[in-house]
């Protein structure tokens, strides 16, 4: 079976985790996850990080939800993630690339305004020209509102959660878009820090 | 002036953040840095991680220190870090390649019985047969007495503190040995979990 046809997209994963710093962390995880409607995804969560695999805006809908849900608590909390597509050897959860693009958590994610510290990376895989994506799209990072900063081996963000999720939603589909045939995109997102 | 000669290797870097999950993690986090000596490597904190630079030995064991002193407090801490050698345009802080190798902070390291939980994922960027060397590379962990274990888009760890970071650290080296243009590794440990 092809991973990708005309009609169809690929689908895509993240392995994430949500680091709440304060000594009630497993309640704020807990309670976070539980509000978060994951339906549209496949979802599981081992020893270090939680998997969450579909379609490119259900994946970040889900995780941008759960973190948003402990941020605006106002305890500093990171998000940790690692995207993928097109990973060799990625095959199970295929069914849930029938749900449609309709994401379903827009309303927990649009009561939240948060600003955030961010961090990300692209790695665009097996090919030798990989530069020239990464440069392009940390200048389409922009676009999105968003302050850039280049540093050692990321790309520092600065500015409101919406448009750092807009932004790194459009990087990922813009690799997808431009036939990339594995892309991995690390991400670092901070909330609330005493450090900002 | 090259990046790197037949005796002289090339600058390795890492950027690593320590979270630990209670409402004192500023004062662990000052205190682990300040009891380790950083003076073989490169280091500066920004908004969202720290920046490590210098030789292989030199950012592991710096780094290894920092986790493990926050670790022994029995603390649920998470260790996330991004390992690069040869990133395109990474000239900055050649000053401490001079540096021997001998490692500043055993005592420290060796004072700490820990087990972690871990995810690792190798990124040989710019060559058509990458997976070769990942797949090479996660057997290779297996001869640190470290259990391995397949997941989507990374590879789970489970074993000593001790012999995760030897098998982190010898993956790096020997990515570098075999004259790979640009290594990126990442990695996440955690310890004293709930959840384990």
């Amino acid at each position: 079976m092809p991973d990708k046809t005309p009609d169809q997209p690929r689908i895509a994963g993240v392995s994430f985790s949500l680091y709440p710093m304060c000594d009630n962390f497993v309640d704020l995880i807990l309670s976070a996850i539980k509000k978060v409607d994951s339906s549209k995804v496949w979802m599981k969560t081992d020893r270090v990080s939680t998997i969450v695999r579909g379609r490119i805006p259900h994946i970040f809908d889900v995780t941008q939800a759960a973190f948003l849900e402990i941020a605006k608590t106002g305890e500093h909390v990171v998000y940790s993630a690692t995207f993928s597509v097109g990973c060799p050897g990625d095959t199970e959860g295929h069914a849930y690339m029938d749900a449609d693009e309709k994401t379903l958590n827009r309303e927990l994610i649009e009561a939240v305004d948060q600003n955030l510290s961010a961090k990300f990376a692209l790695y665009p895989m097996g090919g030798g020209n990989y530069m020239d994506p990464i440069y392009e799209q940390i200048e389409a990072m922009k676009d999105h509102g968003v302050d850039v900063e280049l540093t050692h081996y990321e790309t520092m963000l600065e500015g409101a959660a919406h448009n750092i999720f807009n932004g790194l939603q459009s990087v990922l589909q813009a690799m997808e878009d431009a036939g990339s045939s594995h892309t991995v995109m690390a991400v670092t997102l901070s909330a609330n820090s005493p450090s900002a």
